[in-house]
């Protein structure tokens, strides 16, 4: 999630913990905790700036989910209020109303003193938050809105695979994903070298599967390589120099690079990125880590629309499914954040 | 010259500016301004940190002028004195037998309110600084200290390429040597882009005549490959992050990364280089734009010690003359700042 906890009032006070989700009711096919799956009930609220959030992106891409839940992007920078829907006109969620993303957690729970934190589903008719569990949402929308899926669908959470997607997924939680932000927020030189490595030996370690295998687990796309995917798309652009993961590139590491371009390059993925929000937002919102909120003009991202190879290792990327058809109108990403 | 210039203490307030040096005086061959040329009389104070004072590391080991002019290294993270012995036993400065070169500044020009800069020339017998003028140093170690250099020294500022290397010179100062620093110091994002976008664009210019020709100008080493190497070995370790030069990194340029290999590799380049020296410096110095003080881990500097087989393209690195010989006993970098 990116919320209180990931803004530079973090920095300088305690070691870099990743605060749980506060709100985990679950939007079910049987609707036990309450809410139960249904076209146009809901709205999930994310910044493209937050991989956190982006994981739900694509896997509403790839589901085909885009006409049953429908999406609002907020502003890539959060103000003193949090997360705002400044780029709607007149700065309010056209669907909610509201124009700050707190309005949906202070109707769902008065006073609630957390983060306010994407990703974030909000039931529309009571505009009130349902959950912004960040490591469940993408699980449900996997496992639980099958009925609303899209012909074609991939199963991004097969069964017969979890335990091996569960183990890869919460490796690459603690080291990778969560690892950058522990090295980035990190108070003292010890803390920072000790995530700092976390993060490479991780990714080192991943190295050596993916030479031999297209994906993660398995030989289809699953939510393990859109959780890692969401890290390694924003690692040369704001975690190499942001967060110091500086000891080597993406770009350098030419098995990761060819797996993270070959994912880019699939419809659901780099559709969804938005390079300009992801580094006005890490570098203008984290000033305890960047005072002067200077954004750099690099890295150059041309690359990520060169040739991978990677079909060469066999693998069927949706398995019996197929690709996602094109953006929905209304969601492409602007020029100013593509490659 | 590093200094107060170089300092946190100009980030926030007004556009970078380099001071011009304040301290001018010569040491010339017939001691026109009252500082002759003379055997162990003068002290060149360095930090290996910075790169205007590399410069004169490199050519007085180029020259072979160890023991006509001593060296001392100064601690390589100023403290509120600025630049100090603190390496030295009792933290004094075993010839000068000062604690701080601000020490050497004050018997020049008692209450000079300017900022403390190295690379510093100061006369022994008086412990008074003599210059501070990083443009000059050099090019005096190369046209006035003749009569003290080594047999086989090679002629850095040979007379019939004057022009061109000045003009070189010109160019990669403004746009590289200083761009790096305008782009780090920046206080707002046009002020960064120009810079940043004057560092990439020289840099892109030079590279055509470094994928022809071994050397900057003609076929040999001259002091305009010693001002381009002082920035390039710093630019992967820190302008890239830390001041934000990060289009792409120097060994994704094939043709400058094998020219910077080339020279580094050259005796009396690479082991007067360290490294740690210099991360610790730029990163730790600098609270403005890096308050945490923590040092980066990367990047992997394995690659710095690689065949660059830029022998292939000729030149006569020496012309006429022949390499130095090993480093001074005592002079040698410690195992922490080499590759």
């Amino acid at each position: 999630m990116s919320g209180g906890g990931d803004g530079d009032s973090t920095y300088g006070r305690k070691p870099f913990r990743r605060s749980r989700s506060h709100f985990a009711d679950r939007i079910t096919a049987d609707g036990r905790d309450g809410w139960p799956v249904d076209v146009g009930r809901y709205r999930l609220v994310v910044s493209r700036a937050c991989p956190w959030a982006s994981r739900a992106v694509i896997s509403r891409r790839l589901l085909g989910l885009e006409d049953a839940l429908s999406m609002a992007v907020t502003d890539p920078l959060q103000d003193s209020r949090s997360w705002h829907f400044g780029p709607y006109p007149d700065g309010r969620d056209p669907v909610l109303g509201i124009r700050f993303l707190s309005e949906a957690y202070d109707r769902r729970e008065s006073g609630y003193p957390g983060g306010v934190s994407v990703p974030a589903v909000v039931d529309v008719p009571t505009g009130q938050l349902v959950t912004n569990d960040f490591q469940q949402i993408t699980l449900d929308l996997a496992t639980e809105w099958t009925a609303l899926h899209r012909q074609g669908a991939p199963d991004l959470y097969p069964e017969r695979l979890r335990d091996e997607i569960d183990e890869v997924m919460a490796g690459v939680y603690r080291d990778v994903n969560n690892g950058v932000y522990r090295a980035g927020f990190a108070t003292g030189q010890a803390e920072y070298e000790a995530a700092c490595s976390d993060v490479f030996r991780r990714l080192e370690e991943l190295t050596p599967r993916l030479r031999r295998q297209r994906h993660l687990v398995g030989d289809t796309i699953t939510e393990a390589d859109i959780r890692l995917f969401t890290t390694l798309v924003r690692f040369d652009a704001v975690y190499h120099g942001h967060f110091k993961c500086n000891r080597w590139k993406l770009t350098e590491n030419q098995v990761l690079w060819a797996y993270a371009r070959d994912l880019f390059q699939t419809p659901g993925f780099g559709d969804t990125v938005d390079f300009d929000h992801i580094k006005r937002h890490y570098y203008e919102v984290h000033t305890g880590i960047n005072p002067s909120r200077i954004v750099p003009m690099g890295p150059d991202l041309s690359g990520w629309l060169t040739p991978h190879h990677r079909e060469e290792l066999g693998g069927r990327p949706f398995g019996d499914g197929t690709p996602p058809g094109p953006v929905s109108r209304g969601e492409e990403v602007p020029a100013s954040g593509r490659p």
